[in-house]
């Protein structure tokens, strides 16, 4: 209902995603999103990058793609050859490179070229939500394969190949977060990753990689992106971000495909450019640090972790069951059965915790039910700690579990 | 074809729009596109906002949305809000204002909101390319009205909605850019909104105000928006730049609506916010520099504006008519029945002489046939001179037209 002389109710698209409430700031106790820590953000360097590339080179953004073209600022394309040819072991050039306005613009493109209603999608079981629901506004049929501390499982996907081959059924791509997997944090082995490829190929199904929390392995090491292990072909579109790896407010991510693909996706991509200033910016600081501020972001986020995992070790007990993470700023945690963690989620909401329900970052709501996500970057060490206690309060007060949390011993 | 081992051409949707092709540089003569003066970029007071606001709010980049939310970086909406009220008359708050990645998003978020397959639009007969091409992506049925010196016509536009009401049509929204129109250059009186918005009320139709030159007006001056002369109410949802005011590669415009439509709205914005330098430096910017820079702007575009048309009368004499522009960075020649531009827009682009043939920038392919687009805020005065003259000998050679061109004098 409004007050609004024009009411929109019955001009509107039947088929609208729910609409947003108003932004009443963030949670105390903020456990979701990719937020990163915001004492970890380069603000001096980023500030010397920015006078320097405005002074050098400000002129050039009267022009729409400032001098680059639509494929983004060339030093930026320039920057990620480098860099993906030394983390990933992938070989392009700027040609095969497109900058997005986050890897999430990467994951549109893909699905605005690929995905008509009714087409299938095999992903991980569980999985990034954006990525379930903009396969679900897609209309796409989405089969979910399980991850085991290898990664995907291959014998799994493998099942699901062949029943769609009997289905006479063609999947449109195998969509994968192969290193610190979200929500899981493992890491896809290179045996694993050989599997995978080989029933991508047998199979004649694409891979869509998203390697958007690769930088953030605990021990900076990574093994080769899939799409260097195909041999840098289209059996393998790769999208990666900045957004972990510097700051999320960045709308920065950048996808790796070969023409002709590349053209259908760059069609598509009809916002006249990712935003120029940050791209700038961003080259300009990232030829000289990107190295060594990753390297001590994965010491900050890993002291997170080991402070989040110590608190739901104490608070929750054997309540909770979680594989160590392999990097990345989440952690996978499993409930007993008897916790609807979506109910959890609601409740401890309205207190301030903010966490993701297992449902929403899976396929299959009977293994998301008890599951939940807890991002640890963000909140401080004291928040993490607090924040960890009163959700355990209030998963007891709920739900008896964990059988004696810490007000009851009080 | 491709020699890439996994070939897409089956896996993609029928659907799509023409695959891009490879960035080739900008043409010698660049009459298309929004680019602006590149002398006019304010380097030297983007470089200082950038480094006073980097330095004082860089920690925030660490979150998503800075600490402002999805609707934008807060001094940016609270600058607009200001702006509004000033220039156009708008009474909002920034609850009421949504950062855009350009205005182009406000129109893709808008037609993702209320248009579906076979619903229909009223747009400008002559019209901004993108704004056609977006609506025949989204299948929608597209009634053009024709624009005289005053505006959108309101007895065509009358005509329309009755014609629309006899078949039992709703319109889905009127679209318009009333303040220097696309590509007519003409400004809308406020008598002729007036007529305007009554016929919205009358059919209970919409609005869709689209205002990104506004800022360019020759005397600085814009008549209120539709959207302030309606009471500030969903009637009117108006869309603005700052692509054409500051800079194109800038990727900042913004959407004025009420709640609720700004949650459904802002349901559709799933790019996790638009970027985040970008508005922190413009929102630095713009509330001091603002208003001069864009009355230094306007006197650099009209004194282009000038020589173009200069250029043009002595080069096509009589050939080519156009209405004096109001302002903004384009001029909407008419040559004679027998020219097609669209034929001339390939003979001249293999020459390096680029131009919107009208056929492309309009809904009627008969009124568009021998018109075309003319940007002149880019090329150097130099560059105006040679590209007409350079326009009107291949012109001359495959049209006969204009009778003595320039190369016959010789």
């Amino acid at each position: 209902m409004t007050a609004d002389s024009f009411d929109y109710a019955n001009r509107l698209r039947p088929d609208l995603p729910p609409a947003a409430v108003k932004y009443a700031g963030f949670p105390k106790y903020n456990f979701v999103g990719g937020h990163n820590d915001c004492d970890s953000v380069p603000v001096a360097e980023l500030t010397k990058a920015a006078a320097a590339v405005i002074t050098r080179e400000g002129h050039t953004l009267g022009t729409y793609g400032l001098n680059s073209g639509p494929q983004g600022y060339l030093p930026l394309r320039e920057f990620l050859v480098k860099k993906l040819k030394a983390d990933a072991g992938i070989t392009c050039t700027p040609d095969d490179l497109l900058v997005t306005s986050g890897s999430l613009q990467g994951l549109d493109l893909v699905n605005a070229a690929m995905i008509a209603p009714g087409d299938t999608a095999i992903i991980e079981m569980s999985n990034y939500g954006g990525a379930i629901t903009r396969l679900k506004r897609c209309k796409a049929n989405i089969i979910g394969v399980p991850v085991d501390g290898d990664g995907m499982s291959a014998s799994a996907l493998s099942n699901a190949l062949d029943d769609c081959k009997k289905k006479g059924i063609k999947p449109k791509y195998i969509y994968t977060i192969p290193t610190i997997h979200n929500p899981t944090a493992t890491i896809m082995t290179e045996a694993r990753r050989r599997e995978v490829l080989a029933l991508s190929k047998q199979h004649d199904v694409p891979i869509f990689e998203d390697e958007c929390y690769s930088d953030l392995t605990w021990d900076g090491v990574r093994p080769p992106a899939l799409r260097a292990m195909c041999g840098n072909t289209n059996q393998v579109i790769h999208v990666g971000s900045f957004s972990k790896s510097i700051a999320p407010a960045l709308r920065l991510g950048y996808l790796v495909a070969s023409w002709p693909l590349m053209g259908n996706l760059l069609g598509l991509k009809t916002d006249a450019g990712t935003g120029a200033l940050e791209q700038m910016i961003l080259a300009e600081y990232a030829a000289k640090n990107f190295d060594g501020h990753v390297k001590g972001l994965r010491k900050v986020l890993k002291r997170k972790y080991d402070v989040l995992t110590e608190a739901v070790a104490a608070e929750f007990g054997t309540a909770a069951e979680f594989e160590p993470a392999k990097g990345g700023i989440f952690l996978w945690v499993k409930l007993p059965d008897s916790v609807d963690t979506f109910k959890l989620f609601q409740a401890a909401g309205k207190e301030g915790v903010a966490i993701n329900p297992g449902v929403e970052w899976a396929t299959d709501s009977t293994y998301g039910k008890s599951r939940l996500r807890l991002c640890f970057a963000n909140p401080s060490e004291q928040a993490l700690r607090d924040g960890v206690a009163k959700l355990a309060d209030i998963c007891h007060r709920e739900f008896g579990v964990p059988v004696r949390s810490r007000n009851v011993q009080r």
